[in-house]
């Protein structure tokens, strides 16, 4: 073989101390930190479903890890191991060195391990699964919001929907590159109850804490922050801010009585209340929304 | 929705008090026992490449986890949970119902706890990520084999092999409904060396063995269980019990002082040595086998 895959992805692989047998066996052996529980998530990214022929192997690369690495700071779990399934309709080793080099370089950036895989040839899909820990009871669960609880979000909303409408205007970034939000899911993760990454919009997402936790949601479309290049590219920009997927920010619930510690670039949008629903209001004047963001085909989890 | 899959699935599952928090959250929450290393695997099945058309969605359902549970065996590990990333071309409910019902048939068979996953569309694919736990220091690894160790092998070989190309003839449960060595696993846990389960065909499996642990082995086609059908059937039985995959039974070395140990149903069918390949002899007489098996599109662990 030219290219030998496996030994560049090893070559790429940053792995620690928990990794007691890594890639090349039939199973990988992790150890995990004593008194912690394990946190998994898993998703799946089809061509022409999830991202397109635009999308570079570096930024595939990159993205594929990054979906489900929000899940787990929508936990506020500390990811530490992955697993790759990638499926490819041929052996193009340029693409392939690409994509490893972006999935690889957010990998180490968060000290993940990757201890297996399967590379397998078909239709272009790719398979992540994440796998981290926590310390018991210390995990965010989207069914732990209050009644009265304050509503945040990590940052700007809707610039990744922006960026799929409005193509080279500086935006492709949140669109290609998102950053799991790890760092601020461990600030929060000691007085936030409830949290959701939004990775189907807000209303779709926030709607999922709703429904979980029995509660309604009272959201003011002025609080949400939203990327000045985005109001100034789209008329839209409240659609993309509410409804637009992909942002892979956090949308968070915590008592009003904990507003100080309430990280930077983080803000608070709305109120959990009476209801099932998530009702927005612009200048209080409540105004109603038709897409309420990405329905799944199918999900388990998400 | 007409059929709320979700549900279904959930009705179908036993989970344990292992999981924390199970389908419906960004993440699920576990509990793994204390003191025990974590064992994970991972694969994808491909239609067209791994299964084909005949292949009925109970059948999938079933195999899909299978054949990450015998990567699970192959490492001696007690498998305990699993996530499922399903891609299917259209929501067809009877067809998920079927393969949902032969995957949870085989995981309540095993006490394994369905915890996530992701249904999408597109090409039908089928990741399954296994995880479950050992003993520090009790997993198998492909690389412990010693010199002078015994080969074996925990049951009839060829049988899937034969039956891909002659169905209906008695073989098909071997090909579409193969059972992980789990429990024989469990039995040689403690004496065997190196263990490999035989997905890609005896001599490659084997072949893995020699590789990792800088070896050689001699076998004695005589000595290799094969069903009589198999060899009622075909004069290539021979070929599909050393080269045909799909056979999921383990392949293991162990000290010969240890022969008394070996469970019921295992043969020896030869031992290690120098060298780096793995030979095989017929009456004494060295055979020579130009298919070693099924060569991977590109494999990280499998």
């Amino acid at each position: 073989m030219e290219f030998d895959l496996i030994s560049y992805i090893k070559s790429q692989s940053q792995t620690d101390d928990s990794v007691i047998l890594g890639i090349g066996d039939d199973a990988a052996v992790i150890q995990p930190p004593p008194d912690q529980q394990m946190v998994v998530s898993t998703d799946t990214l089809i061509l022409g479903q999830h991202f397109d022929e635009l999308t570079t192997a570096q930024q595939l690369g990159h993205k594929a890890l990054a979906v489900s690495l929000s899940d787990l700071a929508a936990m506020a779990a500390k990811p530490r191991w992955v697993t790759l399934n990638l499926t490819v309709p041929e052996l193009d080793w340029k693409w392939l060195k690409e994509f490893v080099s972006g999935f690889m370089e957010l990998a180490n950036l968060h000290q993940l391990n990757l201890v297996g895989g399967d590379i397998t040839q078909g239709p272009c899909t790719i398979s992540t699964t994440v796998f981290g820990h926590a310390q018991p009871s210390k995990t965010l669960h989207r069914s732990h919001a209050q009644r009265g609880d304050l509503i945040a979000v990590t940052g700007q909303l809707g610039s990744a929907a922006c960026a799929l409408h409005n193509r080279n205007k500086g935006l492709d970034k949140f669109l290609y590159e998102p950053h799991p939000q790890l760092a601020v899911a461990q600030q929060i993760k000691d007085f936030a109850h409830a949290c959701i990454d939004i990775s189907d919009g807000l209303l779709a997402d926030l709607g999922h804490i709703c429904q979980a936790s029995g509660l309604g949601a009272k959201i003011a479309l002025e609080h949400i922050p939203v990327n000045p290049v985005v109001k100034a590219l789209s008329p839209q920009w409240s659609e993309y801010a509410l409804s637009g997927g992909d942002d892979y920010h956090l949308c968070f619930t915590f008592s009003a009585s904990d507003l100080e510690k309430l990280p930077p670039h983080c803000s608070v949008i709305g109120q959990m209340g009476c209801g099932q629903t998530v009702r927005v209001f612009k200048n209080n004047q409540e105004i109603i929304h038709k897409n309420k963001g990405f329905v799944h085909f199918e999900s388990v989890n998400t």
